[in-house]
């Protein structure tokens, strides 16, 4: 493995990059998105996954896609994105969420300021409060790791990534949502109803402890497994450009193969072909 | 930014083409069809959206499939198909609608002409004007969005991009719609409810306003973001051929890559590799 | 367009080539699982959509993946497959269907010869015979067309074929399918409740007619659209392969945008991309 | 047809091999989160296949994305994976669930050891033990031969694969598990259930029997149909990598071509294009 280098980018020439502000104005816009339609109803699964994929397949050509203060600090923590842009991100992404709840409050008649809302996020009485850390803590992982396999490690779900996550999120709402209170594993929604509804703040920051340790537990995961991003000197993506689509098409049918290409080793030498290695 | 050439293609000219005569048909069949399955029940996101989904998978490789006055007049405004192509395609649309609210009379007992039919949409009471109007219009906005990657900027999301049109209007309509009175976000159903069954006459104008507004805020969004299309100077989509499959494979996880890439500037000049540029 | 060359290839000669008989083991064995899965419970969308989708996944590969005499018939007509390949499927399909149910009758206590099961089939009430003619044939003819587009016309769609079959019979019968009884849409599984449970027989020739009418209505449609199948004279499917990809990936993105590539026309005179042009 | 060569891999140079590893961990979290997320709740058929299709996409990278050892055992049974591989998957999937119900009584109140909880299966009284046999064998090929189709048989489906593995468990759990008790068709999750909550005890073992006799036809239908694997005298899947994409992306549409291109038999020689050969 290569030495560890970390990123120091400039965040104030970074946006004069108009390709980083359009991506900055995709998330903001995204999570505000969210915001709107995903909590506009009581924490029905299929309405926050399906506006979650939707959304993905709006601004995942222009930013990535990450919609998620977790998914973005993870992957500057692992080096597949930098860390200004994955501090940038929380950012307008949080600013998003906020935005859209103060758009609630204008469009729909029963929201208000200060006032709890469909969009609060109660747990539920029948789960003590290590449960609820316990169920938000591997929902949360479980999350990041379908959003890493998706988005961050070559080569990725192509176009069906967004169908990834929007199944990740219906998997996770629709079965341990029952424990979690149909919490969206999303810390800027929790802010924005923190802030803006002033609900959420009794429970809130056992949330948010439970996704600071998923994004732990991801890191500590994805390390030794795929290994680091190419901000921390893992290998580029687009180094998988030559054979991006084949192993695209077909990463889930040969993962123990590559490994035997040419090797030496016996039939067992098999290999996480679509991992990108450990650099 | 190259100067925009408006074109002033000829339209007796065009409609000796016989593959934009083929586009005329499949957009009016698939708009039939839409108005025939999705406005025979009451307002069901799920089958509003699936309807959608699967006749973009009939009509798409023959006319793109927009399906929707709105999209047609959004590319046609951005530049991402010609001027005669939008307005030929949002007269058609709306002959289909009408056309498939005919034959709703016809193949539905209680259906008539000029009463109101489960295929009519109202307003819910507890909605002001301008709180359905603001809905509209971010709902309008949020599909077009999805319609834009899915279908003009290029590399598109190829054979998913009926699965985005269709989790876009699902998402959209089991959250929003519920403020909407389940409207589909679509001129042409609303102009057939209107002149067949002469519903949503008094509050067609809100929607049908809001409709307006979505298509300028697309416009304002993508001009910048994406930049315009090909009949307004833009790139072509076809200059994506060589790499096509690359990008479309892989868009959603190196859209900030591609600006490293023999780039002298610092890890963080992202670029929106998905976007097409700015011309 | 060539003269069109209607093929008679020998039947003993087919049932000695390893790769038919394997296609037509595995039509038989999808209608057999289509049958037992979507025919065990009352005719719900859902289910009999997925499990048409999952079992496409299941015999695509080996057969294309038919699973309706209509696909075959109508894909003979217009020489997508050849004439022996499409009756033999059709028969196979039939059969299938038959010991499906009669599999029912063993698996299934509340199931006996002769009597009247979940799988039948029964026009609601308030459906006038012409109405349900009228609904079946508008229906069968949307699934041929989308199928069409995903097995039988260059470039299909690939590996999202099956999302689009499933796709568009959830969302015939969850709307059109309220007003047909929940017809399946398949004339094998019609046979099937005639010849095992003795219903549906009544009713089953109206099914019956409107299902050959949309065969006609699919070729009618297909031939100038999309021009006759390579068994006909049309363009080998595999004449794309240089290019399928591209197409694949982006044919929703650019059907009008062929025509222009070193085109002399004007800007309007796009083409059917994904048609396959017209021989 | 080559000689069958039966591989003798060492264990214990298997695990020394990092991405081995790699895949075991793989394999063991995600049936522990299948167990932990479609087993805290009554078994929902969305809920069960949406999980599995989430956490597919997660590991299918990985390690192929098995998460049952009837797929692993089956795919060792026909050379698609080799033997040392197939135990081990199977050892650490039945591992993992068993952290998983492990988990679930720590994290759920109602959840204890030793006692029945929502994990647990139990025929229904309207089904025999034949048809409760008959119905799980039948629904354990059916989704055996769709795992095949998606990740052991070249092209597969490249990234529509979990989809495919997700609406095969959607379609079986929805009908035939009416018949079933929803059984997950997973003898991991039953293992689990026989251990942590001593539930499935009496009937499990029918259920196992089934699992077993599904996994002998599905061996029994691939062996001729799709031709043993690479480690058994099989062609390698990464032999398609040249025209991989373009059999994945058009393999449902010209199965019967194949065999036609640079032919000399009758347009009726089609050949499963998708299958590989016999050898």
């Amino acid at each position: 493995m290569r030495s560890i280098r970390i990123p120091h980018p400039h965040v104030g020439l970074a946006l004069r990059d108009k390709h980083f502000v359009t991506a900055l104005l995709a998330e903001f816009l995204g999570v505000l998105l969210f915001q709107l339609l995903a909590g506009s109803i009581e924490h029905g699964p299929v309405e926050t996954a399906t506006a979650f994929a939707a959304i993905m397949y709006f601004v995942g050509p222009l930013s990535g896609g990450h919609l998620n203060p977790m998914v973005s600090l993870a992957g500057a923590a692992t080096g597949h994105i930098d860390l200004v842009r994955g501090l940038c991100y929380a950012v307008v992404q949080i600013l998003g969420a906020i935005m859209g709840a103060i758009l609630q409050v204008w469009l729909i008649s029963d929201f208000s300021f200060g006032a709890a809302s469909d969009s609060c996020v109660a747990p539920p009485k029948h789960v003590s409060g290590p449960q609820l850390w316990g169920w938000e803590f591997l929902l949360a992982f479980f999350f990041l790791a379908v959003m890493y396999s998706s988005v961050f490690v070559a080569p990725g779900h192509g176009g069906a990534a967004p169908l990834a996550a929007g199944l990740a999120l219906l998997a996770a709402l629709s079965t341990g949502g029952f424990y979690t209170g149909g919490s969206p594993l999303n810390p800027a929604r929790l802010f924005a109803n923190m802030v803006v509804f002033r609900c959420d703040v009794a429970w809130g920051w056992t949330y948010l402890a439970a996704h600071l340790a998923a994004i732990g537990a991801a890191v500590a995961w994805v390390w030794p497994v795929h290994g680091l991003g190419m901000f921390m000197g893992g290998p580029r993506p687009d180094s998988f450009t030559g054979t991006a689509n084949t192993l695209g098409g077909s990463s889930l049918t040969d993962p123990f193969l590559a490994g035997t290409t040419g090797s030496s080793g016996g039939p067992t030498s098999g290999t996480g072909g679509g991992g990108g290695g450990g650099g």
